[in-house]
C-alpha cells in the first residue's frame, strides 16, 4: 500500500450514528485515513460472536491494517483499552474483553500497550460511554499515521479468550453455535474433521431439543427447499443450514447455544485445523 | 478516474460481515482499489428483486467500474460464475442466475464469460458457499487491476432475465411489485405511460385483495397523512405509496405480488420506456 | 487534507439502496470524490432526531467536508433545497425542513442558498420524489469539486429549527427523548448540569408511566446488569440506559416523548453547555 494512505476497518455494535463519530475522528486527524467499514450491525454486547467474526473479517486485509473493535460492555469500567501489534505489521485496537484474542492468536500477537488516555489524546474530555470515539479513533489515527506502540501507553498482557473448541465424547461431538448469519444458518465451532470422511447423515441436537438426522452435504443447493442440513461452512467450521430458509428459527438456536453431534459412527480422532 | 483508483462497487443480500471477507480480498489483491457498498441488506435470495435495484444503483457510477453482485441461492451449484465487460467498459461479476442481467443489458453486454476458478484464483482453496470471496471478489480485483476478461474465462452466454414488464389486458393493466423500499413504498413495474395524460384516479388491486381507488398524485406530500396513493417513482415506475407510513403494510402487498390497475378509462398505447 | 480528495457525507433515512444512486451522481460527477457514509438507517421521516443525530455525527469530520442529508418527508413540495457555508470551510446541502439547522449553528451558518435546479442540473430530468439523488447529491459534488454557493442558488433564510431545550419548572426538569440508540439507550434533552452536583439518585418519568426512581450512574457497568439508571451520554446529555438491556422498552419511551426528572432535592440553577 502507499504511504499516506493507510486502512483503518471498523468493527462495533454501536451502530451506524455512533461508528460515524469514530469516522470524524479519524478523517480529522488523518486526512488520508481510508476508512472501511466492516461490520456496525453486531449483535450487541456479544464479545465472543465479535470475537469470531473479527478474526475471520479482519486476518484477510493487508498487512499494516489498523483494525478497530468497538463491542465494549465494560466500557468506562477498570477493564483496560489496549493496542496491539501482529506480527504481520497489523495493528489492533480495542478493549481488553477477549474481542481482539482470536485475532491477535491469528496474525501473531507481537506486542500490547494498555492505552493511556493522556498519551492518546492529551487535554481531551472524553466521556465515560464512548471509548470508540474518544480513546480508539485518536489512538488508531496515531498507528495509522505512523506512531509506534509504545507511544500509546505502556506494555500489558492481553487477556488470551481463544474461541471455544468442540470436545469428543463418548462417540459424538460436544460443540457450541458461534454465530449466525443473516440468513438464519447456524455456524458452530465444530471442525469438518470431526465428521468420518463419507458420511451421509448426521444427528444433531441443540440443547435439550429433539434430535435430527440431517445430511451431510456440499452445498446448499443440495438440499430441499426449505429442509435442514450440515455442511461445511465458509468459515471452515460445520454449519447447520436450511436451503433459503433460518436454520436458527427451525431449529429455536442461536449463538452460545450448545449442540452436540453424534451417530456417525467411530470417530476418528479429527485433524485440527487453525481456526 | 485516474489510473491506479479503481471503483469496485458490492451490491449483496450476505450482510456486512460476509461482504467484509470481500472487502479483504479486494485490498489485499490491489491495495489502492475503492470499495463502495451499494447495499448488503437486499432480502435474501430474491434474484428478481436485486437485479432490478442493482440496475438501478449502479447505472450511474463512472464508465470503467467494476460491479459485483452476491445475491447467489445456487452458489456451490452447476450455476455458472460470470465476469461481463460492457459497452462502456464496466464489467460486472456475479452468479449467472439473472441478477447481473437487467443492469448488462442496460449498459450494453459486450463480452461474456465465465469464470475459472484455477484461472481467477490458482491454489486457493475456496468453499463450497461463499464465491463472494472465493471467486467473485478476486475477478473484481484482476479485472479493475486491468486484467482482461479472457484472462479469467471462457466465452459464455449470460443468460437474459429481464425485468419483468407489466401487460395491457381488458382495458386495464396487470404488473408485479419489484421492490419494497424502506418506507414501505411498493415499486411496481408499470410504467406511468400506461396511464391516460390527466388521470386522477385509479383503481388498485394487488392479488384478490379488495380493490381501492387511489388518487394519482405527484408526491408523497400531496396525500394527506397516511392515505395512499399512486406516484411516478424516482425509478420511472409507477408506486403505490403511503404518506409517512408503509403502503406494503396497508396493502398486505411484497415483492412478486401481482396488481393490477384499472378504471382509468380508455387506455392508449404507452410509450415504452428504458428500464 | 489534499486538494482533489474531497470528502462528501451522507445522512440519510431512505436505505442503502437509494443512497447507492447518490453516490453513483457523487462518483460520476468527480472521480476523486470521497463518500462517507454516515447513517443510512434512521428512523423514516423523523427530522429532530436526525437533526441531532447529524450535528453529532457531522461536527468533528475535517474542516471543508460536504455533508449531506436526506430525511426530507416534504420532498417535491414547496420546501426549499438548500446549500449552506459554515464558517469553518464546512458545506451543507439538504431540504429546508431543519435537519441541517442545528449542525448549521454549531459549526456557524456563514451563507445559505436556495438550491436552483437550473443552476445545479441544468437539463436533467430529476423526479418529484428523490431530490437526494437528482439534485443533492449533483449540488455536493459541485460544491466539494470547489464550485462557490452562489453558482447553485439564491441568498436564503435558513429555517432556525434548534434542538428543543429542557426547562425547569417546579423543582424538576421537563425534557424530550430525542434519540433512542440501537442499544435501547434514551438519549434526552437534560444537561448533565441540570442536577445538583453528588446527586445519587433521581425520580424519572416518561409521559404519564409511572414514576422511577433511578441511580445516577457513571457508566453501564456500574449498573446491575438488566437494571435502568441515569447517567451522562456521550452526546453530553442524560441518558437512560439499562445494562446490556433495553431501556426503550423497558420504559415503553421512544423519540419525541417527555420526561420529568425530579426529586433531586433543591435545583441548583444550571450551567448552560453548547449542545
Amino acid at each position: 500500500m502507499a504511504p499516506g494512505t493507510p486502512l483503518v476497518t471498523l468493527t462495533t455494535d454501536i451502530g451506524w450514528a455512533y461508528a460515524a463519530q469514530m469516522k470524524a475522528v479519524l478523517y480529522r486527524a488523518l486526512p488520508t485515513v481510508r476508512v472501511v467499514d466492516l461490520a456496525h450491525d453486531l449483535a450487541p454486547h456479544r464479545v465472543g460472536e465479535a470475537a469470531f467474526l473479527l478474526r475471520h473479517m479482519a486476518a484477510g486485509f493487508p498487512a499494516g491494517t489498523v483494525h478497530v473493535a468497538v463491542v465494549d460492555p465494560g466500557v468506562g469500567s477498570a477493564r483496560a483499552a489496549v493496542a496491539v501489534a501482529c506480527s504481520d505489521g497489523s495493528r489492533l485496537v480495542g478493549p481488553d474483553n477477549g474481542v481482539l484474542s482470536p485475532l491477535a492468536a491469528h496474525l501473531g500477537l507481537r506486542r500490547c500497550v494498555r492505552l493511556s488516555r493522556e498519551r492518546v489524546a492529551p487535554g481531551a474530555r472524553g466521556s465515560a460511554t464512548f471509548d470508540g470515539r474518544d480513546l480508539f479513533a485518536p489512538a488508531a489515527a496515531r498507528l495509522a499515521g505512523g506512531a509506534p506502540l509504545d507511544e500509546l501507553g505502556t506494555p500489558f498482557d492481553l487477556e488470551a479468550k481463544p474461541i471455544p473448541t468442540a470436545v469428543h465424547r463418548h462417540g459424538g461431538v460436544d460443540g457450541t453455535v458461534l454465530h449466525v448469519d443473516r440468513f438464519g444458518n447456524l455456524i458452530t465451532n465444530v471442525e469438518p474433521g470431526a465428521l468420518p470422511p463419507g458420511v451421509r447423515r448426521v444427528v444433531v441436537r441443540f440443547g435439550r431439543g429433539r434430535p435430527r438426522i440431517l445430511p451431510f452435504v456440499r452445498t446448499y443447493s443440495d438440499l430441499a427447499p426449505g429442509r435442514l442440513g450440515l455442511l461445511n461452512s465458509s468459515f471452515g467450521l460445520l454449519e447447520v443450514a436450511a436451503r433459503e430458509a433460518s436454520a436458527a428459527d427451525r431449529c429455536h438456536a442461536g449463538p452460545g447455544d450448545p449442540l452436540r453431534l453424534e451417530g456417525f459412527g467411530a470417530p476418528t480422532p479429527p485433524a485440527r485445523d487453525k481456526n
